[in-house]
């Protein structure tokens, strides 16, 4: 692919792991933060200290703190900022913009309440005449993986499908593979709610309960996902690719996660409101549990994981008390949702 | 359920685990091992030290190393061995039987060149008068958490349901969840091939390739299994349940996991035949790898995963370029096969 100019919004680990990919591939690389003194350091270190340390950055990603300066005669941008600032990043953009611009958005979350996914919430707040394509890149992926070049599979989605083979060329390298799929819906709400079920397996893991008692949440987590997805309008076997089980694993079965951090902390007897003074970060799952929470009612989706965890989070339920009914209350003929799900499946061909 | 009597072939670590979980649920159990010495010590110290140290057994559990006085007045068998001793076992305790047995049996493996399942091994040894049901057992369930009884859950499968259904109460209690699921080649498949994709797991690890590396093994590795197992007569969707999915997880993220180990080993560049002696325990995904890539052969499925794993073992190919190449070569278009599956299912209906 030849050289492109790309803006990548976000200077917090994965949208600097992401620049560095794009710098690797010999692209001119604008990294955008509103911390002045942050960008700085970048440009003058090289590293992103306090977001992904001890990890040089190619030559060709280059800091920035002003928006105007960052966007300045560009079409690609990257955004990646939490999804509570989706609406404001994609609000204040549009007045630096020269031409229609493509945004490949690689946040994770639901809006509570309106019940929009990211890629929603980006075509209401941009203008039609500036926003060429909306696409999608998740799947698994810590940053500092990615920053130290291990191998590493996501997945592309648009409505477009010729948007996402423009990002897969931008984006893929040896190490970096990058695979298509159109199923937008499914690719968004994966990513989105495996985030609660790692806050599920952080919690079970800091009860103490073990590696059965995690895969067994991991595996119903999985189906209560793809049944509300379905009902949404996904394909059910993107639950069963890169940005379903494949995120949900590398998020629930490893430390660097922060969403399983904060369940462990949870799990360990801490409330909500100590834990997110702890993590200093945002933890997309506490946000991501009200909307989905909201989305099994809408869609009169049986979610046993995603009611008990609202119910720890929100309602004060003792999680030993929540998991251990959990346990118990599974259905005993583990098939019969898996093939409530297939029934669905079939009934719309 | 009523007090029963049953009795446990094998005191390996697993068998020791599920003879503490009837012994728990008050039945008389009687667990056997063809080692003497090894039986006077799980008698004379409650423990069974060389397999799962520092666990009391219940009372209820009883040693015995005759299988002539193991099997007397039995009709509940849980067969507990290597799938390399299925067909010996079964011929052996024929003798000794006075009435027909249900046998529960809790091995995951492939018999190479016969291409056999380890129900259908039983089968085929067994006099017709004598057998009553073959029912699995299997799931996400290291032995050790089981006898800690932290939560776990499993699911047993049999052609004739009710048969599970006596295993799944005999079994069932507060800790050790049984469910139920009528595919029994689905079951019995996927417990078996996921000790290849641990295999692969372990060698990824030990190469030092991380977390987004190992998922996406386990993710396409799950694809692979499903498109295989489908082509045999599972329901796909079995693949997504607790013997899928559930027992890949926790066999390829916990270094609990034997064939883990191994394959951690070959990738810090052991070969075979040290790893093998060194584990001094059988390593069952060696000698499925070899089961599975006949299959593959036989019902001409794509398995890419295990393919590369075959020619490690077997034709001294470097581990590094076979990760290497099998990374670069994955389809990136990844929901085509994942269709495939869908399509072959409906197709049936």
């Amino acid at each position: 692919m030849n050289k492109q100019r790309v803006t990548v919004l976000g200077a917090g680990s994965w949208g600097t792991a992401l620049a560095l990919v794009l710098g690797d591939n010999g692209h001119d690389v604008r990294l955008w933060g509103h911390r002045r003194e942050h960008i700085d350091q970048i440009n003058q270190t090289r590293m992103n200290e306090k977001y992904l340390p001890n990890v040089s950055l190619p030559d060709t990603v280059i800091g920035y703190s002003s928006l105007e300066k960052a966007l300045e005669n560009v079409n690609m941008i990257v955004m990646a900022v939490p999804t509570k600032a989706i609406r404001e990043v994609t609000k204040e953009i549009q007045a630096f913009l020269q031409e229609p611009v493509t945004i490949v958005h690689v946040s994770k979350g639901i809006e509570p309440n309106t019940l929009k996914r990211i890629s929603e919430m980006i075509e209401e707040e941009m203008e039609a005449r500036l926003l060429d394509h909306v696409v999608v890149l998740s799947g698994p992926s810590h940053a500092e993986e990615v920053s130290l070049r291990h191998p590493t599979t996501v997945t592309v989605s648009s409505k477009d499908m010729s948007a996402a083979e423009v990002v897969q060329d931008l984006f893929m390298n040896q190490h970096f593979r990058v695979y298509t799929n159109p199923d937008v819906i499914g690719v968004e709400i994966g990513g989105a709610l495996k985030n609660i079920i790692a806050l599920a397996a952080g919690l079970s893991d800091g009860l103490g309960y073990g590696d059965n008692a995690k895969a067994a949440l991991i595996t119903r987590g999985l189906a209560e996902i793809a049944r509300l997805g379905t009902q949404m309008g996904a394909n059910p076997l993107t639950f069963s690719g890169l940005t379903g089980i494949g995120d949900l694993i590398v998020t629930c079965t490893s430390v660097h996660s922060r969403n399983w951090r904060a369940g462990n902390m949870l799990g360990k007897g801490q409330n909500l409101d100590e834990v997110l003074e702890n993590m200093g970060m945002v933890v997309e799952g506490v946000r991501t549990t009200k909307a989905a929470f909201q989305l099994a009612e809408k869609y009169k989706v049986n979610m046993p994981i995603t009611t008990a965890l609202h119910s720890i989070l929100f309602d004060k339920v003792n999680p030993k008390d929540a998991v251990d009914s959990l346990m118990a209350r599974m259905k005993t003929q583990e098939m019969e949702d898996l093939v409530n799900i297939l029934d669905a499946k079939m009934q719309e061909q």
